[in-house]
């Protein structure tokens, strides 16, 4: 083994020296080198695809969830579905933190936590499994897990249900980015009030006050009241984002066709990619958080429509988001309560 | 036919109202209304994967490309391939300028210009189609093209052959978004040196000046070797940007490990959207420009790597950006012979 290296490039057995998610295997010993962290893994939250995948090949050849779980552990070294090439997050607590990790000093054996990055990328040891929870994709095991200094994770609060703050943590990119980049007396306009939503408008309201404006767009009913009975949003419109007439036309009409200085995509669906252009302003700018988003979509349609607005990659870390995602949560117990209701399963 | 819209909306005939690249059938009708611009058109630049579509539909058929390129527009009112939806562009001169028009009073009648956006959003009525070029792609027509509002055109120039300039055009969004981008200090990473690549380096230069550093990556040893020989770059690497350990390694040791402040990929290959990352400072910036990039491989590099670094979308509009390519050429002759060198075709 070389030296420990930040992106754990030292853990990389197959083939040697790539990036751990690139690796065929990784070297699993579950102590922790001198920048790395042990976790006592209790666990694993399986990413949907992964695990409906596994499910499938249980009805397929007889070889249980677990004994897939355990064999692919035991040849990768980490969790990651050979099939579908995801894998999902864990939850352990701190074992051990070596003496040149950052978090060393700060960081106690014990502390409760869940990491922010994915399972492809993590060395995984297993003791045992325990049940397997197909309701929420949750495996409980007993192992090691290893965090190299540029792994992401978060404490676990003691004032959130696991669920709720899991579900936090995996959207928390989304209101950290608003967070830095509105502007006081801002116009932003939030496309989608699922759960990144919901946290968006009120990080939306927070930063433009109250000579900004906040404008939600959703195309279910319930969920576009659930918008605006939180009363972040000066106006939800119950419209479908793949429209970008209907788009174009009510935005503008909310704006006197100023359109939004700062328009943040969170939807679900693909296709909304020329209407979230359309409503910023020309020199606004977007962020595209929804994982549908096709790349060439966002720039041609931008270029189509000769539309010089900034155009986003939405970051999933923005450091402290996940104390900024839970710190929203606190301020606003209704926000808090709405996001608990929809936080009923484990992230991906 | 309703008010004329900026974006064309009131030329949509099929479904009415939407988007004009979104319409089965357009209103081509060959005269320009207040707002619009009609061009003589006399040769259409075929999109690469369409004009390749036509070339089979020949063989298998026997419509020759021209009888097919005659029927699409006399159906769709444009040439959108229906197979690959794809376009191309069109050049022409300025027939007559609506008085509504933003270029009315100063865009005069016989202006040679080219458009910049997709002919999939471009009503188009031919009279007669003359020869069909293969090699460039290129079909000499005669007929009349409607551009709105909001369409994209160039001015041709009359010091640069028109393949040149449409290949600066082509590719101008991505010098623009450095000279808009980088500051005087900063060190530029250009990742690909072909047509973009080479104007991104003299961009760069020009806005780092002397104190800054401008480096470059490239996986071909000819296109590394021309991009070393203009001198913008104070260093040129010839490797694979698929290989993010490398790429970390030369960057890291070109840069103290202080990585770049601005990272532009236009690279025509996939798979390099994690070296892109990883080559940015944290603080630092992304620019991805080659449409072979992955929304989610981008988003979930950046996370999965924990680098908060800002990832944009390249926009292929900046305002002014024909201008801002061309000025580049005319100050850089040794760069204006090796991109003419480069641009034997037409562009997409």
């Amino acid at each position: 083994m070389t030296a420990p290296h930040p992106f754990g490039l030292h853990r990389s057995l197959d083939p040697p020296g790539v990036l751990p998610q690139v690796a065929r295997r990784l070297d699993a010993t579950p102590r922790a080198l001198e920048n790395e962290i042990a976790v006592s893994v209790r666990a694993l939250s399986i990413d949907s695809a992964s695990f409906r995948q596994l499910r499938e090949t249980e009805t397929a050849t007889k070889e249980s969830v677990r004994d897939q779980v355990a064999r692919i552990v035991r040849e990768r070294g980490k969790m990651q579905n050979p099939v579908t090439g995801s894998g999902g997050m864990l939850l352990g607590e701190v074992a051990a933190v070596g003496t040149a990790h950052p978090a060393s000093g700060t960081l106690a054996p014990g502390t409760p936590i869940a990491t922010l990055v994915s399972l492809t990328l993590t060395p995984l040891h297993l003791d045992s499994i325990g049940v397997v929870h197909a309701a929420t994709e949750r495996i409980e095991v007993s192992g090691t897990a290893i965090l190299f200094a540029r792994t992401l994770f978060a404490r676990l609060p003691e004032d959130f249900p696991e669920e709720v703050a899991l579900a936090a943590f995996d959207v928390a990119g989304a209101p950290a980015g608003v967070l830095r980049d509105a502007r006081a007396g801002d116009t932003v306009l939030v496309i989608g009030t699922g759960k990144a939503g919901l946290l968006c408008l009120a990080a939306a309201r927070e930063r433009v006050g109250a000579a900004g404006r906040v404008l939600a767009v959703e195309p279910g009913p319930a969920a576009a009241e659930r918008a605006r009975a939180l009363g972040f949003a000066d106006a939800v419109f119950q419209l479908d984002a793949r429209d970008p007439v209907a788009m174009l036309d009510a935005i503008g009409a909310a704006t006197n066709g100023r359109l939004a200085d700062l328009v943040v995509n969170v939807a679900n669906a693909s296709g909304t990619e020329s209407a979230t252009v359309l409503c910023a302003r020309d020199e606004g700018a977007v962020i595209f958080f929804g994982m549908a988003t096709s790349f060439s979509a966002a720039a041609l349609g931008a270029e189509g429509l000769a539309k010089p607005t900034r155009l986003s990659i939405g970051n999933g870390f923005v450091p402290g988001h996940d104390r900024t995602a839970l710190d929203l949560l606190r301020r606003h117990p209704a926000l808090a309560r709405a996001f608990a209701s929809l936080s009923g399963g484990a992230p991906a």
